[in-house]
């Protein structure tokens, strides 16, 4: 089921991909059905709050009618960093599912495990690694991409 | 100075007051010009996310055209939360001014000190406990009138 939700996940990461932005994906899942779906827009959209995770919890909170996600769970293709662990407590969302962890960014059990804090008000169930590949290899066929197209640019002006 | 900004981040807290929200107001100033302004709406928008400092950072991205929100000030009249700190540190806000301090679920020195953890890739300088005084009354006498009132309807309640 999990496998299931995390792909609807990725295919969110894919837009982002489409729009030369970071492949990032997320989903808020209610009572079996999809009630947010974001993809990374921060570049595009040139607004640092503008992660998937950020934007699926905001349709999520809208098509609800409460800030409150209770009884919802996000799945993220990648581990969210501080903002989006911190809007997840701050939206009382009790079961994560993510991806790929993130070594350099991670707060919810990389650098820090802001999920499951005991001195918050609120914690939630972390589920880590699923389809864990599928969701690391977009990061890095896209940043293989990105230093290749900089590579090339650079030898371009070499040759001017 | 940051008393003089501080003053415009408790005048927008009064705006979230009239409205019956926990009076909670920021801002964002730039080359000393306000670019960014907020109060908290979390009730009257059902968002989890809608925090004074949440819709202020997102104002003056919006101004400057960008999510990175280099050389600006971030005045707010409570420590920022911790989704709030996150953005900041999402937004490359480098320097920081809060009022009250919240033992309870602050994390810009409180609970933990998200904007100055040196495993980010950034981090803010904070200066704290400008005007914290009118900072903090606004929210003692706003919680004060809550249980007051709550305490009403429950007697109420029982006359009938």
């Amino acid at each position: 089921m999990h496998e299931k939700y995390m792909k609807l996940a990725i295919n969110e990461a894919k837009k982002a991909w489409a729009l030369d932005e970071v492949p990032i994906g997320a989903i808020v899942v209610y009572q079996g059905e999809v009630i947010g779906r974001g993809h990374n827009l921060r570049e595009e959209s040139q607004s640092p709050v503008a992660h998937a995770e950020m934007i699926a919890i905001q349709e999520a909170s809208s098509v609800i009618g409460s800030w409150r996600l209770e009884d919802t769970t996000l799945y993220v293709t990648l581990e969210p960093c501080v903002m989006c662990s911190g809007a997840i407590v701050m939206s009382r969302i009790p079961h994560v599912v993510y991806g790929a962890t993130d070594p350099k960014g991670g707060c919810s059990g990389s650098l820090m495990n802001l999920l499951e804090e005991p001195r918050f008000n609120h914690r939630a169930i972390v589920e880590r690694g699923i389809l864990e590949e599928e969701c690391g290899d977009m990061l890095r066929t896209f940043f293989k991409e990105k230093r290749a197209q900089k590579k090339q640019s650079k030898l371009k002006r070499t040759d001017s």
